[in-house]
């Protein structure tokens, strides 16, 4: 039951690759899994980011351990942070902000609720929570640094590459980033050919020649309601 | 319990002119009806449509249908879909959502998740879903197109009109299209009189002639809490 | 059991200078009470406003006090409505913020549904509200103006000072508006000081001389998880 | 928009039958659908009913048209209410309760508020309602009755056949009551031949030949966690 | 923003005979006022309490006042907590329950989570709480006792009456006992002379001659759905 | 992203002493960690059950790998199931009990929904799960046996000791038993003699020598309101 800080720790690689992949594409790439919760949703519009995370496991109410694990952060990590039970209290500020952005941090997921949120938008540091809240913490209890956390119902080990939008986050396990990113560029090659003809209209019932599954499987085109 | 597709629908008319209209405005003016639960949001501030209902009902977990709904669609269709057990899935992104915007469909009203959020706005699709999901749908199952469904806990048909803006989505029945712009315009004008009375400062007191009837109810002014 | 205005109310201080401090700060600053729930949200980004409260308790769908306050209002207060009974109706609209922005009154809290939400942004007439809702409410039924309210779950005094921004809404007790903002000017001067240093990437754990007493209450630091 | 009350209504057959049937067992046998909202509770566990329903569409806060419903009501039916909008109000208690239980009705399904608990559960009158509230309602405005309603997320037609047990309430359409009875009983009598033999402890995988299929899907079986 | 204990407060009487009327009735009565939100639910069904509220304003997380305010219970009283912001720990389970009822208090309304509820079944000390939870509380921080607290949204003030069954719970306050405990006798024995007739299935349509008023409206028969 | 069955685990011991614990004792012994969220509730009262963990991580909508974890239980365990993203369908009901309950599974720890409640509750075959829903799931999609899950929030490692009741579950880690197991009954021991004072009506202010800690943090007793 002991607090630890683990220091090194290796990290996912390739984060400016995925950064440019939607985590909508990676989710799908990686076959459906690592997608944090639904309520867990970027705090303004617009923000994209992609790195390895430092994780936090933090008591509720308590925000002393992201101090500790900043100095963990390298240049270009997300900082994971995860209460150990349900707490909706605002953990994270303008001011831990600033320090987080003075050292390269690029953003974080926060499974609690954030303030300052208009300090945050316009200083365009990205925070992931599942509420905005002006209640602060207090800095009394240990948690832990670069441990498994669960974060929105997940699981995230230290390392992994996080990938947020403003569909929400995902998670890429460390051992599976270069796969996932070759399947998620993959993905997105084909799509940028299904987008350009989805452009002049063709269906895709035609593309995807679906009319005979259709049939198979018995849907019925009726010419009006009056054939029902 | 077989799945249908209703080619020919009849459409209720008026949609440019529906579009002018809010929708706090056309659900007062039909009688406080047709409106879809509250949790049903545009995915971004500032849009508003009009335009008849095509409507899916759809399996959970499963968009196969869409692309069949997507061939029914006219330019100006607004497409409707409710899935026939609750689901937060992400139904929907930019994919589809170029295919419809190429073929003239003018949004989507889909009682679910949507996803690829930023690409939507960038392009300009409006959608309005009760979450915002990057977990994808499979297509497996049917469905079907252009009978009645619930969304957003309202019955609508094939061909109802749906107006939406920031306030949400509300339906008029096709066959009170006619009548329900008539009330609404009727509405608006006397809303704009009220409005300029109102830059003025006028009570509403006053114009509305309510002090007698507060009075009678038994309103009663103390000049402090003194005089409690 | 009888509905009451009272005319007259002595009016918390300072709302120029509590209108330059954000949500947070005074919350904290007062000693971490007085916050509304946080499903009290804006209706739009970047409004902040600060003044004294018109408190309004009004029945379930019906918002006939409305028009009786705003008689009561100063410019530059905040009027406070809050309903005897959970309800997300619409209260409030384009209209009524009309004729509150005419009279300078500077914004709304709402323990309910707001609506015409893309003209209020328009206009500039910001409200807190839980939730947003087309559906309209009656004129009907009476209930009292400027006597205590329960509104997102504290009790609000005619008076007191509201505090409204991107974070929530914070209350301050009228007698306590001298005390209050001292300390969170104080505050305010204290973390611009912190974020100069941390602006520089210098640690929350040096500049406050933590690590002593996370050694104290024994946290261990280990070089990799080959150490656990 | 006039209200109206159909006098008349064609009933599903079959009530006793298909009481001595449990909801999961209908809903699977008429392919997964017709199901209301899990949010559908029993006030009391225990209960089990099924007949025919009178539908009746109701005004938000305001229970007036029960009172007409129940004249319209035969013995052995189902009385289903639905607000035209969103209510949690206390629709509905002992009094009416009496009243029902004297004319023969079998139970409520209210997609509001239940109240007088205790007392329902006393004289053995059960109600699925979606939460349990002491506020009351008043009987100022009309609704229909016997017009189709959306209850718990389904549209639910006068005559349809209405099964409710402490697993929630499915709704069978009048026109298909005969085949999905049929169904349901053969599902039920397949279900007890399964359990005489899961009851001595023969497994799904070897009853149902499922080892193949979970090989040829790729499932992999490991002597310990050592072999991963 | 001292924390004190007041300890000596009027308290409301009439407490037994309180205790034989229902929350509906007494909230009915009393002009529908005062009842707690419909989250506050008896942890175990059938107990029916009454009695003046000790009030204690109580930290989020930290149960320590718990204890200070027992000291200042009678026989027979309430005891009202409520957290000062939003919490769902398990603030009360079997240790306090022994001792609350070894000095005579009646039962706990507690705006946050409660535990050990198979012993406090057993031992039949009824709690209203808003959640189940194991997770306990620490004993670090002051609260009041005896001041207002807002709890499930009301105001409660020391010495109300407390009124709590399965429906939930209503406070009446102490200045208004007496009259609310008349009109609520009066509406108890006169729904005793409607339930006889109901119970004999006299229509509320002709007791309470609602058949004019209902034409008056407008509320059509009609003979089947094919004269609609 | 292979699927695999783990099929042979170790298991924490003292099933047997566990069961005679709470789930609040033993959360408090091991330092409040491993609770499940509060929504996992048990579907009727009074159950209380102790056994390690068997997990199954499952995908949504599919229960096809419950079936092939029953073969992996031993008599005595108890089954965690876990979806791989949010799904409320009722996975579970009396067939599937039945065979557990034969091959002597103890109970299913289920965060999703379950069904057939009062077969269950006849049978006396306990489930905690965090709705109920008749809609049942297909067999279509692997999943894992015996691999780590999140469940409820919390991590659940197969083997790791599961403690239900009726306040929640919570989980001890494998290798954590015997200390736990130690540190609950100490706790239970010290409660009893708690308990015999408590009983009595001493107070926990003298027990625990609370006076002057409380005077030395400020608190101050008034003899009544008009002190203030």
């Amino acid at each position: 039951m002991r607090h630890v800080v683990i220091k090194n720790i290796p990290r996912a690689p390739h984060a400016d690759a995925f950064q440019t992949l939607g985590v909508a594409t990676v989710h799908e790439a990686q076959g459906r899994k690592g997608l944090l919760a639904p309520n867990m949703n970027p705090i303004y519009p617009g923000a994209h980011i992609a790195g390895p995370a430092v994780t936090v496991s933090i008591p509720p109410g308590d925000n002393w351990m992201i101090h500790v694990a900043i100095e963990q952060c390298q240049p270009g990590d997300v900082m994971v942070v995860a209460p150990t039970s349900h707490c909706e209290d605002g953990y994270f500020g303008d001011l831990l902000a600033t320090l987080m952005q003075a050292r390269g941090i690029k953003g974080l997921i926060l499974d609690a609720g954030c303030r300052d949120i208009a300090d945050l938008r316009a200083m365009g540091f990205p925070v992931w929570s599942k509420c905005v809240s002006a209640q602060g913490t207090v800095k009394e209890t240990l948690g832990s640094v670069n441990i498994p956390v669960v974060c929105g119902g997940q699981i995230v080990n230290p390392g992994d590459m996080v990938v947020a939008d403003d569909d929400g986050v995902v998670i890429v396990a460390r051992s599976e980033a270069d796969q996932v990113l070759g399947l998620s560029k993959a993905r997105d090659e084909k799509e940028a050919g299904i987008r350009a003809r989805y452009k002049k209209g063709e269906l895709g019932l035609d593309m995807n020649n679906m009319r005979p599954r259709l049939a198979d499987k018995g849907l019925v085109y009726l010419d009006s309601a009056d054939d029902l």
